[in-house]
């Protein structure tokens, strides 16, 4: 057993390193690759955890991830390759032999296995299944046939199921006749017999209880059912909301396909979560590991939107030349005002994406949260036009201008408030992921508004 | 059984309703609620998970919520009370008398109750405490001594362990003579004389074993433990690394406390996740709930902190202004060269807040990254800097505008991959959460320096 950090635990106040995998380990690992000492690093990473080897793998240089290759991936537990980067996992596949893959996959649960094919390009994918012998090659075919991110990619096919009039005894006989049971098995789930769920046994109930007694008065029958083409966000927030450690799939019919398990859930929470941050930055996806030139080609398609959309404001300044030549106040001040509605933009969205994501802001209450939001907006502009009246009052010494610009930052602060829930929801209700696109017209629509406030108001009242 | 959406499974194309509330269920209640028909709302929310209860009282308008609270508090199921907003529960948990909280949470797992207790005010608490009986009140006010967002929070405190010298007959009996066995008991836990936690033993492998056996043979001992004073965020990771269903809980001599189970952990890596997402939009919390003045409050706060940097940016333009009067064009076009900065770094820095957060960015590999972020940002300046060299050459027909244009969107686009990495890790270095101040630092050195680039390489080389 490996008491993490037994001897940090001691001396309070050092930090505790959970992970098996600390600094010091990577560096020696370093070091042993570097110099092509095969035996020093396969003994390094020997009595290590497989999600651990591929954290130490994901914090090698490139040139080390190369001698790592040659040296040692031979040696990595199966953990290793469902927890590695998905990007560093398609390279290193993409230099495996099929049948050294198929080898691989056979040695993972199903649900982990399908994950990984997924990733694949379909024509390696059909090479890889062409090695793997039935009925295991049939139970990932089948499951590949539902979309990706759907319930049917994250279930596992593993079906042991008892029907409802069964005794215990003859469910521990079966259990015990079963050749392989599913690692984990905590709720058993009990079927009709259509072969519709209608509840489960938490599996450590049975224990102490005689064989004779029926397994009827221990089946939680007040579940809920997942269908089979169900989002992986959805599931994500399904498991979430009942807080259930396992949750049968069934297909249109109620027929029960198989079991999602809440360690699978946890993945797939983190990554949606990941994911939405990652958009709303306007990145298309975790590029933490990938090279270069692939980094700058996934960053460039947003800010090529955001070249157009600042282009677009350029255009609305340009209006307004001969004011600002007149007044260069004006082109100092100016990005105040864009600045501060930008943010409050950004506040006011991200706050509404994430309720969509967990349906917490819906149809119903959208009116609601726009009249809030334009509310905040708007006192929250007061006070910032307050304090910026004083600070342009002593910079200009010119009323005039400072009465045009607090008005135009709080015109801006209550565009920003509205436009921070409609777009996200206008988005969702379109069809579109509110994540991704949200952020560039939010911010588009206050440059926008907020320098044809500003000058606009200026064109009109001072000169 | 429920299998929600039964009916809309089988027309294909129709959205499944994964919760059991729909919108049309919300509206119902409203009118009900609205006519004070009491029995009508009663019977509309009977039959419906607590999860789900609280779901509905959350899509309420306020005065709706109200009517909820005097007509139907009295009859939601526990887990209500488990699922719903904090802001809203607090707000409720004022309005009522001691002895009721006291009910409730005696009603609740102990790791539930304890999260419940730690969001009241400690009078509040102590009030409602004393009305708990012995041995469960000790159990939550021990607890209650660890700091909030550690392990020692989140564990459940229901000790059910055995030694690992017993025979499976003892651990069934055992387990039969528990007075409540904790809800989902999956694993049960090994511990040596020293009540150290040696392993673990799945609940299911005990089915079907003689009683004679020695439970030896079926302990997994390869497994790792969180010490008492890990935080929150650390347990969501370890969970997610090692993909356990439970782990124990140890005290600094290795003793055993609790235990912390999956499930719990799903809510803590959902909400350190939102967490991340909103901060680094500049919410402090989630305030989708909140009353407006609360959440402008909130707001407030991060706007200010922004009209400091921006102020700082007009003072860097206002040094310009007679190079603005003289060439228009610097006004018109400097927007630009910040924004896309802005935007880049905003790229760069949320990869990194969350490699940092994911422990993938680490003191070894920062320099490696700053140099990639830096590469990406040089290239995508390059790009952007060639497209508009053509727009403001037809604009403005001015080699050396643009040219010192360009420049300057190169340079500050090389700034923005540095500073994208660079501050976050150097916040996180000195103890500081990168994701709540990331993102004002970055966006406020992208402005100044872009700013200053653009209008100082125009006073310098144009005229």
């Amino acid at each position: 057993m490996g008491i993490v950090g037994t001897t940090d635990l001691k001396t309070s106040g050092a930090p505790i390193p959970l992970y098996g995998v600390d600094d010091k380990l990577v560096r020696e690992l370093s070091t042993a690759l570097g110099n092509g000492q095969a035996a020093t690093a396969t003994n390094l990473i020997a009595e290590i955890h497989g999600a651990d080897q591929a954290d130490i793998f994901e914090r090698l240089s490139p040139s080390l991830r190369r001698r790592f290759k040659d040296l040692l991936l031979d040696q990595v537990q199966p953990e290793f390759w469902v927890n590695i980067d998905e990007g560093l996992r398609v390279a290193l596949f993409c230099d495996m032999e099929s049948y050294k893959i198929s080898t691989l996959v056979q040695k993972l649960e199903t649900d982990d296995a399908v994950r990984l094919l997924g990733d694949l390009r379909a024509r390696d994918r059909s090479e890889i299944l062409k090695c793997v012998s039935e009925p295991t090659r049939a139970l990932f075919e089948e499951a590949l046939c539902y979309p990706e991110d759907t319930a049917g990619r994250l279930m596992r096919r593993e079906k042991v199921t008892v029907p409802e009039h069964w005794k215990v005894g003859d469910v521990i006989d079966f259990l015990t006749d079963v050749d392989e049971l599913p690692e984990a098995l905590h709720n058993l789930f009990v079927v009709d017999p259509l072969h519709s769920p209608v509840g489960y046994i938490p599996v450590y109930k049975l224990l102490g209880v005689s064989r004779e007694e029926p397994i009827s008065p221990l089946i939680v029958r007040d579940i809920k059912v997942l269908p089979v083409m169900t989002d992986k966000e959805e599931v994500g927030l399904f498991f979430r909301q009942y807080g259930y450690v396992s949750a049968s799939v069934v297909d249109a019919d109620g027929v029960m396909l198989g079991v999602i398990t809440i360690d699978d859930v946890v993945t797939v929470i983190d990554e949606e979560a990941e994911e939405d941050i990652l958009k709303l930055a306007g990145v298309q996806g975790d590029d933490f590991y990938d090279a270069v030139i692939a980094t700058t080609r996934a960053r460039i398609s947003w800010l090529l939107v955001n070249l157009l959309t600042v282009t677009l404001s350029a255009l609305v300044i340009g209006f307004f030349d001969t004011e600002i030549e007149k007044l260069v106040a004006l082109a100092i001040l100016m990005p105040i005002v864009t600045a501060l509605g930008g943010n409050a933009g950004t506040q006011a969205l991200t706050v509404a994406v994430r309720a969509i994501a967990t349906k917490e802001l819906t149809v119903n209450n959208t009116a609601r949260t726009i009249g809030k939001e334009i509310l905040v907006g708007g006192i929250n502009g007061l006070i910032l036009a307050t304090i910026l009246l004083f600070i342009v009052g002593f910079w200009f010494s010119d009323v005039g201008l400072g009465a045009v610009f607090a008005m135009a930052i709080i015109i801006n602060m209550v565009v920003a408030g509205f436009i921070g829930v409609a777009v996200p929801m206008a988005l969702y209700r379109s069809g579109i992921d509110p994540a991704v696109a949200s952020s560039v017209l939010v911010t588009a629509v206050t440059d926008i508004v907020g320098f044809f406030c500003f000058l606009g108001l200026a064109a009109w009242l001072i000169f």
